[in-house]
């Protein structure tokens, strides 16, 4: 990754452009958010990889999502499709039902969202009220059937090719205390599908990644607040040796 | 509030929608945003309460709060009006004009704006010249005219439904050396208001909680970074008890 | 600055408007993001100085970029064009040379953007690949064809009128590991700008200070989300005789 720098071309939520920024940039990939149909097909036909975030759909956005999953899928860019807060919304439940058979690399979601997607009951906003491994068969047969990956957040992380299953249990409950942590994880797995051809790999590293730096944040912390802020130097100061060791023991 | 976590919906300004999902997490309530007419209707409908801050007025989100405020008041839903820098600028002025005839539960803002919202002079921005107690009878006056309360936020708040009145002299000079923390007091309020029936009560309340953690994070900060940082550990730290004590004995 | 506390107008990128304003915030200045034509024609027209950053340019900005760019010209006010990632993308590379025959005060921007705006070929987003001094020239032809001042932003900032050459060789690298660090320079010669009228001084003020709070920031950081903490606390604690003697030794 810090070799590569790669581009990250993020549409994304409002709430989180700032801290999506901080996390790429920490990881040492170069972020730069484009939401115009008429830059957003430029950007990514040039990005490493582009993160599509339905938090805080605007008509402007659904345009630019368009043009930049278009130009990504014509030069071959991997893209991430993250779909917030899907189930009771419905323009973004319509949406993110669309851009699944578009080809994403890798679908991240919590539990609720991963579970409306696949046509069931939706959340009641960001927040999850089940866990990973309840929708483990749904987000194998969602995959599979959409020949993506399928990235579960949660206290115990699941992500799978409807084959293989992988799981990690990292990271530390502040996460959920703090915003975009989530949604930067997208963005982070954006990050590392552009340097990293197995989506499978790449989600798990970035998943890997973040909850590691999350646990060494948090030992660091005394609230929310100055959890955000380790969060951040942690993520730039772990290197990849001491994420396989953590994440492979946990 | 931690006990039930409410979902508070947040039509805010792009400057302080980070802030204020961190201040709504650290608090134990669970923010959403959401501007867009379509899906900010079917949101307001179904949260706790709902905060509508006219900081960054967009097209878009005249059309969101419009169906958000309607679906507020058909499931009884309480909700905040912050009219961010009226006064000067024209299409937000008329437009809390507006929104003060559909029963907001609270109008929060400094002093400038609460005289600009009853026919005055308005300030220059989000800066208010004038103390809250200056515009003691205009915002009891307004309170008694729209059945509503007034919050008027300065260095000694006064909280008003034009019946009974609450000062709470609490807080930190650094709070107006940050970006969003009266936005953000305004969704503290919507957070309250969904968990306490009157609105005088849950308008205090939060104006004491925040304040009372901005003394604490005061106290452990050098300047206005640290100061931000430390507000929301303190959010998330500080106890009803030591509100109670501390707000009471100011 | 402290004295007059300038209100700065600022029409700026999605990603960097909470640091933005904290950055105006520390340094004493009153932030307002207002981009509606409506509402940003008055706003401008009262405020000291006005910012004009491309980086997440929407149609309603583009709108809101006329009325305050005219309102500005008509009142005196200066302001400051940031033609963030111009080069590539194709509507803000056509605004930002139409904006430029529109008399600002100050074009801050890195090399490539700068190479851009000249009609060179872009970078690849807000990163330069190219040093200040390498495109000297080009930065002072820029200066003298539009009457106004440039300044070139990297790790020795070079700041011209196309007459008049400053440099500054202060900063750290990890003010390019967090987001908006750029972006609120900007801003901050805005704020400059509508205290000092010498725009080639406003512009050398502003960066000064802004690298030399950020030497200091660094020096008590242990990753970029502390730096960016510790960067608004020295903002805000730094005086004017540090920064001038730091920056005349550097």
């Amino acid at each position: 990754m810090r070799a590569h720098a790669p581009l990250v071309h993020c549409i994304t939520n409002s709430v989180v452009t700032n801290v999506t920024a901080n996390v790429l940039l920490a990881a040492g990939a170069s972020p730069a958010m484009v939401d115009t149909a008429e830059e957003a097909g430029v950007l990514a036909g040039v990005a490493g990889g582009l993160l599509v975030n339905l938090g805080t759909l605007t008509p402007v956005q659904i345009g630019g999502i368009d043009a930049a999953v278009g130009a990504a899928a014509r030069a071959g860019v991997p893209w991430v499709l993250d779909p917030v807060a899907i189930g009771v919304l419905p323009v973004r439940t319509a949406l993110a039902g669309e851009l699944l058979g578009r080809r994403p690399a890798v679908v991240r979601g919590n539990a609720s969202e991963i579970a409306a997607l696949a046509g069931g009951a939706g959340g009641r906003g960001v927040d999850s009220l089940a866990a990973p491994d309840d929708v483990a068969d749904i987000a194998r047969d969602l995959a599979r059937r959409h020949t993506t990956v399928v990235a579960v957040s949660g206290p115990r992380d699941l992500i799978t090719d409807g084959d293989r299953v992988v799981r990690i249990a990292a990271g530390h409950s502040l996460m959920t205390r703090v915003t975009g942590v989530g949604c930067a994880l997208g963005a982070l797995v954006a990050a590392c599908a552009a340097v990293e051809d197995d989506a499978v790999l790449a989600a798990a590293a970035a998943t890997a990644w973040l909850c590691v730096a999350a646990e060494e944040a948090a030992a660091a912390s005394s609230g929310p607040g100055t959890f955000a802020v380790a969060l951040l130097d942690r993520l730039a100061a772990v290197d990849a040796g001491s994420v396989a060791t953590r994440a492979g023991s946990a």
